[in-house]
């Protein structure tokens, strides 16, 4: 037996999230179908980070035991020739025996893709969450700061979740609005997505980043959702000390959708 | 009365096309449909350029006459309003009444994606012509310069085509292979979108940009489908130089699929 280290990319419009569900096309369960062809019996495939539906990733990481003994540049070929195109598996590597890709996990990067202007972009519209009017992005950057440390983030967990223990050690939260660059202009050079002043008025790209040990469900898209209304001035940067080590899942904001959300990386050990 | 010229852009991949079909939605029909709503009456709308099934634009030209009297930005908001999210109103204002998009346009811009490399991007797929090999840029750049000017273009029309003239003049058309930069580069930052060598080996990013008096139906694919076949070295460079002026449509290239065309913007009278 080997263990193989995958990484992978995903549009996850369509698809029910990274985990196994009693109904709906996941990513797990179509790469465990894919390998399963390919080792003639089940496998069973761990991620370094549970997407959920329509979360998008980058550079998804995970692990698999087998016995085939395939090249890592057979099984890519092998395993997109059988996944759909919004699937594709960029690397296979050898690893560790004891490699588990949610275990051997240090750290996992996020990033989400936020844009206003009264006009949404068609090219970007599945990867972005649109909003109306301009942020306070001044004010949205000291609130992310105010994140980076080992921190209770209760307020920040989903509802009902079920875990030992809701601090994690968040090592980078930064919010980037490229100059000069812009969802789809590189790609499309849109009218829609030019930065600045054009025909349809005032429009940003707020890119934000967060690197940590690891995330409580909705973990990012509830900071993202408090970022938000910040920049809308809701509520005070301030507020968002008053959320780590002590808030509530009520006092925070909304959870932002899920389509602006990548899993970018996943450092393991 | 008064005539309107709007600017739109599409995401294309789910429409008949530009023009009102039997069957199927088109970008012109459900243009018209929410133009009838504002106006009380029916309302008929003139695009500059007819894409195809699957054709995108950036900034397609309409023309249309109407009676009632809201301001451009209210039209461009009620628009947006009934229109899905694929299909955005950029702008629209007070044309001469004697404007009609496809009569006024003295010049139109297309553009085409492709992208080599065995690895597929998620993100971009339905924008851009994903080709497996590299490509020889340098002799297609060489037949890509060969069509500028007034030539007869036969060998690029679509069969049963059935047009007076087959002369078209093209004052542009140009490869581009932007260095360091990618289709969904900016957006996703993903490896699957960097150029140059990457976990899944070399990549090139080539865009074909095209500005003439007008086209032929399928002629911008027809040049695209000619430049690859040179490019793949199936055909010699100097094989352009047959074509215009004289060659039959079964001499040239393979129709390159519509999913990688944008029609980028029309330069009207």
């Amino acid at each position: 037996m080997r263990t193989l280290k995958l990484t992978l990319a995903y549009d996850g419009t369509r698809f029910v999230g990274w985990q196994r569900q009693a109904a709906g096309e996941s990513i797990q369960g179509l790469l465990e179908e894919a390998l399963a062809r390919l080792e003639g019996a089940p496998v069973t495939v761990h991620g370094a980070g549970r997407t959920d539906a329509g979360v998008h990733a980058l550079g998804q990481v995970a692990s698999a035991t087998v016995s085939f003994t395939h090249a890592g540049d057979t099984i890519v070929r092998a395993l997109n020739a059988q996944l759909p195109a919004e699937i594709r598996v960029l690397d296979v590597t050898e690893a560790a025996p004891a490699f588990h890709a949610r275990f051997s996990a240090r750290s996992k990067t996020y990033r989400y893709h936020i844009r206003t202007g009264t006009i949404g972009d068609p090219f970007t519209r599945a990867f972005v969450w649109q909003l109306p009017e301009p942020l306070d992005i001044a004010a949205m950057r000291v609130a992310a700061a105010v994140v980076v440390g080992t921190h209770n983030f209760e307020a920040f967990k989903s509802a009902g979740t079920d875990v030992a223990s809701t601090v994690r050690t968040i090592f980078r939260s930064e919010l980037r609005a490229p100059e000069g660059s812009a969802p789809g202009a590189d790609l499309l050079g849109s009218p829609t997505t030019r930065t600045g002043e054009g025909v349809s008025g005032p429009r940003q790209i707020l890119l934000y980043e967060v690197t940590a040990d690891g995330f409580l469900r909705h973990m990012v898209r509830a900071i993202v959702g408090t970022l938000v209304e910040i920049g809308r001035g809701w509520r005070a940067a301030a507020s968002m000390a008053q959320l780590i080590d002590g808030g509530t899942r009520a006092q925070a904001g909304a959870t932002a959708p899920p389509h602006g959300l990548f899993l970018v990386g996943v450092d393991s050990d």
